[in-house]
């Protein structure tokens, strides 16, 4: 029999490590409701027509779609191809994202929330990718978003939950870099690469951090030969950009409406916030062009070898596609599972996360067993997670179990501890072992631990 | 254009009700994790093969089956039908329940594990199922299970934590049914209903909550129109026994193989524990004959009106399936969707679970909404979930949003406020005001709010 095998570009999470990926999401969901934000959840599966259409044509292409095998047995027309067959049959797909949902969710529940609505999400999202290291068919999200509310206050909130969830993660080495659609756009009109030619432009110059600045520049020189020498500087010159710089920009990119719009932004966010000495203001940043429309955010830990660990920024039509207009949306990804990996190779996770506290009782025959059967349950009321060996084993096997697993602390009873009502504890790292008397098992035992 | 909606048989959880659901499953895992078990996790889908001819044919109807849309372009053969098409293409399949995902997970990782494994894990599972009030096509389970150990010490671990999980839901009404697929094997032979007939024995019986006693005696009278009556009233009296009634049992069905091998499990069991008032012995329940092969569990809350809240068991086989053999477990499973619905008409959720203790800073003016955004910082530092209200709208509305959702307090700050460094403190339920200096904040805050 072949053994079996959960499905390529999924994982299966063992003990450990599930705790650790809890640590992450947790410190995360902590600053997200300081800042007042709520939980929703929704389902693994959608609707295929509210999933269809709205990635791309690439992003169709990477749904899973999901088939009742009841409906196997229904008559579908004759004459069929097997596709056309299928698409009859598929009514379902799994959840590719947290955003399309989240608009789905406000359009059908729109008279039951209050706006703005401030909510996180946290939940598993399936891509048919093709799976390599690093890359997942399922991996998680950690969304939070404000709807219905025009305000910048919500982008300098979002930036401050940036700050206090990467310093509470101990990844205080972060880089938010900043940007604005309304400046990408007055940038490539300036440069006479609007219209039609705006794409090409955004995909060349967010290449900058792989292939550096002489690449971006040769490839914006293919793009528009006649391209302007002094206004090439300018735009180049500013791909990096400080508070202080927004005054410069203005100068070359303050004329058109578009970039009017992105300074007056991003200088009401900047004004809404202490100094932020992480936040970079980066004009070559231009993700998920296909919906925002103005604030867009990126977060990096540069020397992790990682892209983006976090992206964002403002939609404005977030729930137009679903027939409701004129609610704006703003919101931020975190991958947890880049974050993982991060921490993992850093040792980034808090000690108490990674040790195993639980107590293990051993015995050495039927009435050792009972005897710490019955001081268990005491154990268990003052707190301590604690585990009896469950079958009668030589000490030598409850002692490897308890290495293996890395347990820190033992309580072994033999006959002269069960007649003298005490129990030897060990611990397991140095070898040391005390005598404890049952009467104050517990106080006792948080004595020496705490050592 | 019709609005979206999440797939029948699915639910969206709002704000509110996550918290509630997490605090039920919160509660149940501090009780898991003080027993010494440990989260896993694996996928939402699972590869076809794994999961087909392990729940029975009714079962295997009920899987959803996972198709990568990027395969639809792959040539299968020519001549299929639909259905043989679809059968070629599917690799996937929606996770069904825990138990067999369990299995699959213990066989592949069986030497990164270290037995006896104690795992919990909390997940959806999906069944095309006819949906209807309070059955879903996805729901969450909750299990707790014990794999590679034989003892019976596992079982009495595990109705404790029955015992201590539904004590801290305030649950403390619950019954713990218990039997042993022996005893229903020993019953079944006694009346002449083993071997072909022992099924619908089994069947038959399970009814008795529903049809009640005289009924079940005439079906078991029509399987067997020969059978001893007074063999019958041993049975049937003995429906529910209780400790002290082992010993009667034994007297009838003490002679089989089966027989001895049940009583003495129980017994054993029972010895493990303390006296457990909420625990009843059992002798009609018969649930998931397919895989128990020891122990029986089933909770349930009498007045609730509903059925089953908790089952489990032990199967001997686990891994068998999988090639791995001579692994036994034993397991519960919680259903949280009942016990989110019994919780819920009983108002049983403790009251800062429902309430809302977040602070909303409200203001006049755009002066008034930068005061509020600078001492947010203070009172977010201090632990509070703090919200200011992010557009600048009438106070009436701002009110309104805090009424809506239930906030209790909120933070005035007009010109008044500013000057003298102060807020208005207003407690929304009884109209109370008090003026609150911006010096001491938080410190002045949880004094009010702990009135």
């Amino acid at each position: 029999m072949q053994k079996p095998k959960n499905p390529s570009g999924t994982r299966d999470f063992l003990p450990g490590i599930v705790d650790k990926r809890n640590w992450i999401t947790d410190t995360i969901v902590s600053e997200f409701r300081k800042f007042g934000f709520e939980p929703i959840e929704t389902p693994a599966v959608e609707n295929i027509s509210t999933l269809t259409g709205k990635y791309g044509e690439e992003g169709d292409q990477l749904l899973y779609r999901v088939l009742n095998t009841r409906d196997l047995d229904k008559r579908v027309s004759d004459n069929l191809t097997v596709e056309e067959g299928i698409e009859q049959l598929v009514k379902m797909g799994l959840r590719y994202d947290l955003t399309v949902p989240l608009a789905r969710f406000v359009v059908q529940h729109q008279h039951e929330l209050q706006f703005p609505f401030r909510r996180f999400q946290i939940q598993p999202v399936w891509r048919a990718d093709r799976a390599q290291k690093g890359r997942y068919r399922e991996f998680w999200q950690c969304d939070a978003d404000i709807v219905g509310s025009d305000s910048l206050l919500n982008e300098a909130d979002l930036i401050r939950i940036y700050h206090s969830a990467f310093t509470s993660l101990g990844l205080n080495d972060y880089t938010l870099k900043l940007n604005h659609r309304g400046l990408l756009e007055a940038a490539a009109e300036h440069l006479g690469l609007g219209g039609k030619r705006f794409t090409r432009f955004c995909v060349t110059i967010d290449k900058l951090d792989k292939v550096g600045k002489e690449a971006v520049l040769v490839e914006l020189q293919e793009l528009q030969p006649q391209i302007d020498r002094s206004s090439l500087d300018e735009v180049t010159n500013s791909f990096a950009f400080n508070r202080g710089g927004i005054k410069d920009i203005s100068d070359f990119l303050g004329e058109s409406e578009s970039g009017k719009r992105g300074i007056k932004d991003l200088s009401a966010i900047l004004d809404w916030m202490d100094p932020q000495p992480n936040v970079t203001l980066d004009l070559s940043l231009a993700r998920g062009l296909d919906y925002y429309t103005g604030c867009i955010f990126e977060a990096i830990i540069p020397d992790s070898g990682m892209g983006s660990i976090s992206g964002g920024g403002r939609y404005d039509n977030l729930t137009g596609v679903f027939g409701l207009k004129g609610i704006s949306g703003v919101g931020i990804s975190f991958g947890v599972d880049r974050l993982f990996d991060i921490l993992t190779d850093r040792g980034g996770f808090p000690k108490d996360v990674e040790s195993n506290d639980q107590l293990l009782l051993c015995h050495f025959d039927e009435k050792g067993m009972k005897y710490c059967n019955q001081h268990a349950a005491v154990l268990r009321k003052e707190g301590f997670a604690t585990l009896v060996y469950p079958d009668k084993k030589k000490l030598k096997k409850q002692l490897d179990f308890a290495n293996k697993k890395n347990f820190r602390w033992v309580l072994l009873a033999g006959d002269n501890e069960i007649n003298t009502n005490t129990f030897q504890l060990k611990n397991l790292q140095t070898g040391d072992q005390h005598t404890i008397q049952t009467a104050q098992l517990g106080s006792s035992i948080k004595e020496r631990i705490g050592d």
